[in-house]
This record gives structure tokens, C-alpha cells and sequence, in this order.
């Protein structure tokens, strides 16, 4: 497979292709970058890697974050997780607090920021200095050492997340956390933070397409068993209320941010991010979403 | 791989555990069955057969049905579909009314009722001689002539449907069907009273692993991107409210009936079919469930 | 009180502000009602009649029938109805079924449709001749034996109830209806398509301004208690998704009618009809609605 | 009418039968009190006093002080109340978030969580000292210089006040309130934290039963008209989710508190206050609820 000519040719495609979308703007911070902006890279299991445009240059990674948290709570604690947060597709907005209510607190799955939020909690409790572990964690999966927090991005957020700090307060009325609500917000605040490229990110993503072994060394960061559970979960709850379409329409297992970037994985096959700033109305980067889709459709190859 | 030994083994294995569920009790002629019945049956892409128990006994596949309905439909109206049902998971359970009220009589996808009796509605309009159109189209998927409808659990159904009889008026109020309400019914009652055999299920799911061929002469049915697009839904709506345990644990495409049957695929790979009639709460086969966790966790692989 | 001059300054002013609103089209015979008709009516308990424009002419009650059957069920059952149907307002539309979902098929309140469908269940059950009955008994309270059902609009009405089928279907799955579906729904479209005048309205509802006693005759149809009870469930639960505002600004117990007539009652003093068929956005004859707020704030007396 | 009597048999009716429901322990503090305790207090709008068994001993009137907050906040901004919050019947729990979420942050009446929250809000941003100004307030209806907040319950509630908090920051992500969240939550929770007798709250009460003129000296705290409507919204939203039921079986406007207190008012006649700690499952006194059913059935009158 010629990945480089398809990663250009798809570009080429949806770069000729009216722009929709709009660049997120409820985190002020985020609302600065440039809609213009567009990277790709491709890294298959054999560590060889593709890549077009700005696949360089770091962009706040938002919720994709959510599958660090998720795969570091997952060594830490295994299948108690279980009892925290469940699995299932949500039906509902992303921050949505109807069906917290209705099911008395416990997240639907890990993705919906109450389930990130419960993962974060469970994070502070077992870990000694969280942020800087999970940088380390973070550093590690994608073989960086240089990936920071955005300090910036943090501040930014950390004014304006009523939201959140709803979930948050609301789990805590029922128990499903057990440290201080501001607490938990600043730690899931800064972990969606993180500064990464598109390279970076796919690097990471590598141990999703290999098993849970990272690229560069072939050292085991996560069971196969594991892998199979945490990617299961990226496809049916990883882009908001769009998981259907994007299973549908793409095919591969991914994880969406607001800062525009979509990392996605094929496994056994490579990992593979996006990032184009404008989202769609779901809340998923619009030209991010229809790059993946003609990357399938050319290659006509997906998990399905 | 040794499929044989391996279905064996999980057979053996699923077998020994203590019984759990129930046998569906709604329609009182599926109550009848018996609730030791196993079967199991694997065909692979290549053709080959192996299967254990009372895989060559048939039984009502009930919701399996939504599938080949599905399918028969996308043939028919192709990306038309869009219009009248979504592919979104629907984070509610498999008849309710609430989400079809919120969300203005368009169904979340094609395998909760109100998407089924909706793809029903479509095929009345038209196939000339739906019910024996759908039939034929079956049996041709199965390579199997003698598949029939089972006129006793017809009748059973029907006098008891008052839930989907409310989702259809409600649809009908929503001009979301245009047919008449007793005459979808009847057709989505019939569609579903199919009965057949783990062995025909696995031979007619094989297209969906196949890229849209028939196993036994090759014969192009769908094409590849519209089998990407089935598979997909598939797995994020195809297990009732359990879809994502179901992707998370096993790892398969598949669909299930309150029958007790599970027909799932590995794209590329194999179809296999389990049945096994006592339902777990969220009305899935128990044993089923578990044989196919089996199945992938022994064979190392799934499409994640 | 000079109520004749009330009732016509207060009808003045309405006429005289703009025209909003607008007829009922869903029941295609009730768009044929001239916008321009307006009735109003009075009556005290001491039996004195005051009345304004078209208060003589018929329109077809439609909800405002649902008090009758409420009234005629409470003789027939007395608090035995308090296990089919509660008495909370349902902070839903109509016609929800939602609630009804959630829990588990027990209308919250005799006025919206689910419950009314309930109450008409329960008499079909005990009445030999429920429609000829139930005429009789809206005869008896109004005092005149002419009245009659419009057989034009129960047979364009039958036509569309896709919706009140749908949550009969609905009810009867949680077994909360035991006649069959259609034959309820006949029965409470029949009743619904009384037609009566301001005049007779405000003479049948006498008995809830009386304390249960007739206005022509004294005798008595209801024991206090029991007016009570069925006053307090039209204050709160009376005018659809629109109690609160309408006892915040009118403060009198009411039903309402999509036909445009809403029949108010001030216990202990008069019940008063007031009928102009456009309607609100909640359904609610937005002149009557105004001519009763205009006549509490005049005479400076209501409930509250 | 002799009330004294009246209050006596109904106390004894009350006292005579089993004890239902339990003491209120969200908030550390009222669980503390005897659930023994039994005050009945009624005041005619002719300024005669009758009381029974504990109704001089003063206890936390909790939610009872929304009614103060709600007639303080329409002294202040008069009919734009209407923009923030609305007068209907919520139809949920009095702590729900869901048809907040719904319904874009503007709570449905001003005796849910979120609406008293909301009138909190703007009595903080037009009051110069709000929480003094509010106790002159209530003082003066009540015609007692030695009411005050229970810094105790403030305390204790303040700790625990998770949901509210929620409420809050769900309500300042819509923009509905506008002073900081833990402001407000502190304003609220001092206000709902007065501690009055049965006897105290009669008279404070006194207003909504004598056209807003205090009962003491005659003068005017609020017109006719704005009585009025309090008054529509305690009876259709003044008893949690179960105004419906209290309405039908007691007649009265009323409102209620976790402390075990039911104000209630019947217009033009008395106000009259009983507090019984244990509460029913839907969170109002129980021997309240029935003593407040008794009475208004011996005496036989009631709004209805």
C-alpha cells in the first residue's frame, strides 16, 4: 500500500472541498488558531511513518486525552473500573447531566466528560503526583520527551467550566467521586491540555494498532486483551454523539478532540491522527472526519 | 487455527457453567422452547464448516431478521435510507418511545423496533410481493430453499405486539411511515418469525465477512462499502442496550434475537452463529454472549 | 357585582385588541369554525344567566368533555379510580408519551389524553350503555335534553388519532387499559364531540361552582368532597402545559378545548364559559384565556 | 366557626394515628430534632390566634422561605421575574437537572431548587445587604424582632450542598444567574435556615390570605394582584411532586419544608402553620399533610 500518494491525494480532495465547520470557540485559547490549519500522518505497526501539511506542529489535544486517562487507569486499576463507569454508547450530548441523573450517577462510559471526570478522580486517588505521571505516561506511549501541558489552555478553560464543574458536583452528590470537585477539574482541565502533534499523537495511538506494544521499542505498555477493550470503546463512544456516523461512514477505531484533531487506529494495521480546527455541528473536526472517510473508501480497507 | 477444536473447547467450557437467563416468555410460542438447546456453527470465508451441539436445528431468529431487512432495504433504496432512520446508538432500550417523541419520529437506527418497522415500511413500498420477495432473498443469502416463516409464532406475536403497535401509530403520526400501521406490523412480525438454523445463519451472515460475495459461488450482493456500512451499525447498535459490552468483551460484529441467537462476523475472516435460548436481562443470549467472549479471547482475535 | 357589564366591557376590550392565534387544523372539521366567533357566559349559583356574542351557538367541547368523564367515573368508581390514574400535573404536553415510559404506564392526571383514554376505559367497563349514558348525564347537569354528539367530528377525528392510538397501544402493554384499543378510542372521540353552547357549559359546571348541587333543580350529583377533588385537578392539571400561568393570571379552576371554549368555574359563586376558537402556542383560546383574566382582574375577586 | 376546637379534634385524629415517615438526615443538623414534636397555628385574617400543642417552639422552615424570597424579588423587579424564571408545574423532583437541561436554564417555577436559586441571584444583585434586608423582611411580615438564621443549619448544610452546587454551575453555564455560584448558594442556604414558630409563620403568612396587607397594622406589603399569582404558584408548585395531591386532599395554598413545617393559606379566611417532623417519601410532614386534610374537611370549606 502506497500510504504516502493516498495521504496526499486525500488531502488534495478535501482541501479543494468548501470549508464548513467552526474552530471552537468556548475556550477562548482555542478560538487563536488558525482555521487554515491542516495536518496527517500515518504510522503503520512496522513503524514506518507517512506524513502531509502541519503533521508537525503541536495543537491542544482536548478529549483525546480521554484515552490516556482511560488506558492509565486501566493499569492501574484493572476491571474496578468496571464499577465506576460503564461502556455503552450514551445517546446523549457529551456533557449532557439527564442520564446522570436518571441512573444515579455513574457515567455511561469513559468518554462523556462524567466518565472522564470519574477516571480522573480515580487517577488522584492512586496516583502520588498525578500531572506529572501522567505527563510521564503521555511522554512515554508516544517516545517525546518534549510534550508539555499548555499553560495557556489550562487558565483558559479552568475560568469558564460551569459545565463541568455541574458533572462534577452532581457526581459528588452521588458519591461517585471521592476527592474535592475543584480538585478533579484542574487535573482533567490540564490532562486535556496537552500540546501534540499529529505525529506525536499517532506515535501514542501506536500501542492501539500493535497490541499494546509501543512502536518504537516493542515493549508491552497494555495487555492485548486490554487493547481490544479500551479500542471496543473508542468505537462505539469515541466522537460524541457521532460515534454511529463515524463508524458508519469511516470505519476505523478514533478518539475526537475540540482543538480538531481525530486520532485513529486500525488495528494491526496503523494509527493515524488528523487535525483541521473547524468542527462540524457534533462537536468533530469537519475536514478531519472526511479525510478519515476517503482514507477508508481509497484504500478500502477498515475494521468492518 | 483449529476452529473445531477451539468451539469445542468453548462449547465444553460455556456449557459447564451454571445456567443463567431466561427463556423469552413475551411470545408465548417461543416460550416453548427448550432451554438446553446449544448450538454453535463457524464458516469461514474460505467455506469451511465446523460447528457443535444443535447447530442444524432451526429457530425464530426474531430481531437477526432486522438485518437481512436492512440489507434487502439499502439493495432497494440505497443511500436514500438516511432520510427515514439514523445509525446512531440509541442509549435507550430497543422499544421505547421516549427518544422517538424527543427526536420528531425519526429513529435513532434500523435495529431498535421503531428503525425496523420504519425499513419494514420502505420494503412495502416497494417490492411487489414483499413477504415472499424477503423470503426468497433469505434463502438465496443461506443457499438453503426450504427456510420458511413460522405461522405459530406469526400468530403468537400478533395478538400480543400492543408496544409495537404503539410505535408505529406514533410513527404514523409523525407521517414516518406510509403504509398502513397493521400492514407493517404484519410484515415485521413475519420477517422476524423466520425460522432457521445456526448453520444457515452462519452461511447467510458469511456475505458480511466476504466483502458482499456469496460463499458458495462468489456472487457479488452488496457491494464492499455498503457491507462496511451494515457491519458498522452492527456493532454499535446490534446488541440491544448492550451493544458496547458486547463490542467490548467480544469484539464482533453481530446481531442478536430474543430467540436466543447470535449471528456474528469477523470481516475477512469467519460468520458464526450461537444459540442458546435463556436471555440475559438486557435480553441477549447468556450463553451465546459468553461463547463468543470465549471464541475471541481463545482465538487472540477480534477486529479490534 | 354588575356582571352583564362586566362581562361586556371585558368582551370590548378583548375584541378590540389584535386577533392572535389560530384555529384548531388538526382535526380537519373544527377549521371550519369561523375565527370571528366569540361567546361568553355566565352563571351564579343563584341562577341568574349573563352573556355576551355567539354564547348560544354549539362548538365542539373536545377536552373540556374530559371533566364530564372524570366526574361520571368518580360516581361510578369513587376513589377506587386513584390505583388506574394519579392527580399530578405532568409538566409534559398532552399527548406525551415520555411519562407514560417512565412510568410504567399510569397517566399522571385524568386530563391529559393518556388519562382521559384511562378514565374512558373504566367506564366502558361498568356502563351497559356508555354513550347513551353519558349523553344523558352531560344533559341532566346542563338541563337540556338537545344536546347531542357531532357525528362529522368524531368521524374526521377517528381518521387521525395516530397519536391517542399510540398511547393506547402503549397503555394496553402495560395492561392499563382492558377494552380494546379501538373501542376506547371510539367511545372518548364520541365524547369529546359534544357540542354545546357557552350557555350550557357554564350550566352543566354549575354543579363544581355549587358544591355538587345542580343549578336548576338543587339536587345533588356530587358530594362536596368530591367537587373538591375534581376542582383541584382542573386547577392544576386543567389547561394542557399551561395550569401554572393560567391560575397565575386568571386564578379560577378551568378546562380547556381545542374546539376554542374554556369553562371556568369560582366554587361558591358562578362558573362562567368563555369560547373564541384560535388558539395559543399551548393550545389554549387565547381571547378566552384573556376575557377570564380580564374578568378576575375586574371584579378583583378569585380564587386566590 | 370554632377553630380551637377544630385544631384540637384534628390534633388528636393526627396524634391518635400511626406514625409515618421519617425525619429529614440530608442535612446533619434537622435530623437532630424530636420527631415527636406537633405545632398547629391558626390565624383569621381578623387577627385571632389558635394554636395547639408546639406552636410557639421555633424550627427550620427550610424551603418554606422560598415563598419570602419569591415576594421579596417581586416587591424588587415586579412582573420581570418572568424572564429568569417561569410559574409552571415542573412535572420532576424538586432537585432534578434534567429539565433544566431541557429547557436551556430557565427553571420552571420558583419553588424548585433552581428557581429559588435564580431569585436568590437577583435579590444579591439589587439588595445592598441581602441578608440583612431579608430578615428585616420576613420580621416585619411576621411581626417578630427576634427571628433569626440557625448558623447551625447553615453550617451543616453548606457542607453537603453538592446537588445545589450543580444546580448552580448548570445554571451559570446557561448565564441564568449572574453573581458567583458559591455566592449564591450561601445567600440560599442562610435564607432557608430561618427559624420560626408555627405561630410566626401564620402571621407571617397572614399577607397571602388578607389581599398583602399585614394582619397586624393593616398596611399594604403587596397588591391584590401579586397576591394572587404567589398564591396560583404555591398551589400549583408548592408541595414538591406532590402539589397535585395536596391540592385534591387538602384545598389550601400551601407551602412546605424539609424541616417538617406546611404554611398554607385560605384567601380571604386564615393562614394557618403545622409542623410535624417525619416526612413522607415525597418529602412533606406527613401528619401536616393529613392534619392540613383534616381541617379543611371538618370545616368544609376550602378554595374548592
Amino acid at each position: 500500500m502506497d500510504y504516502q500518494t493516498t495521504l496526499e491525494t486525500v488531502s488534495q480532495q478535501v482541501l479543494s472541498e468548501p470549508t464548513r465547520g467552526k474552530v471552537a470557540s468556548y475556550i477562548p485559547e482555542l478560538s487563536k488558531v488558525s482555521a487554515a490549519k491542516f495536518g496527517f500522518h500515518l504510522t503503520t505497526v512496522a513503524g514506518e511513518d507517512y506524513c502531509v501539511g502541519d503533521s508537525g506542529e503541536r495543537f491542544s489535544i482536548q478529549s483525546i486525552s480521554k484515552v490516556f486517562l482511560l488506558t492509565r487507569a486501566i493499569q492501574e486499576v484493572g476491571p474496578d473500573l468496571a464499577e465506576r463507569v460503564g461502556v455503552e454508547p450514551s445517546g446523549n450530548l457529551f456533557d449532557s447531566l439527564v442520564q446522570l441523573e436518571y441512573e444515579d450517577g455513574i457515567p455511561r462510559n469513559p468518554f462523556i466528560n462524567a466518565g472522564a471526570l470519574v477516571v480522573c478522580d480515580l487517577l488522584l486517588s492512586v496516583l502520588r503526583h498525578p500531572k506529572q505521571d501522567f505527563l510521564d505516561f503521555v511522554r512515554r506511549l508516544s517516545n517525546c520527551e518534549t510534550i508539555e501541558y499548555d499553560p495557556a489552555v489550562i487558565a483558559s478553560e479552568l475560568a469558564l467550566s460551569h459545565r463541568n464543574r455541574a458533572i462534577l458536583y452532581m457526581l459528588k452528590g452521588y458519591g461517585s467521586i471521592k476527592n474535592e470537585a475543584e480538585e478533579v477539574l484542574d487535573f482533567y482541565v490540564t490532562a486535556c491540555a496537552l500540546a501534540m502533534s499529529c505525529r506525536e499523537l499517532s506515535h501514542a495511538f501506536g500501542i492501539f494498532a500493535n497490541g499494546g506494544r509501543l512502536l518504537h521499542n516493542g515493549k508491552s505498555v497494555l495487555c492485548q486483551r486490554r487493547v481490544k477493550r479500551i479500542n471496543a470503546i473508542m468505537l462505539t463512544c469515541g466522537q460524541y454523539d457521532e460515534a454511529g456516523e463515524f463508524a458508519f461512514r469511516v470505519g476505523l477505531v478514533a478518539k475526537s478532540g475540540v482543538g480538531g484533531g481525530i486520532a485513529a487506529v486500525y488495528p494491526g494495521k496503523y494509527a493515524v491522527t488528523v487535525w483541521s480546527p473547524p468542527l462540524n455541528p457534533k462537536g468533530n473536526s469537519d475536514a478531519g472526519f472526511r479525510a478519515l472517510e476517503l482514507l477508508t473508501d481509497r484504500t478500502g480497507a477498515s475494521i468492518f
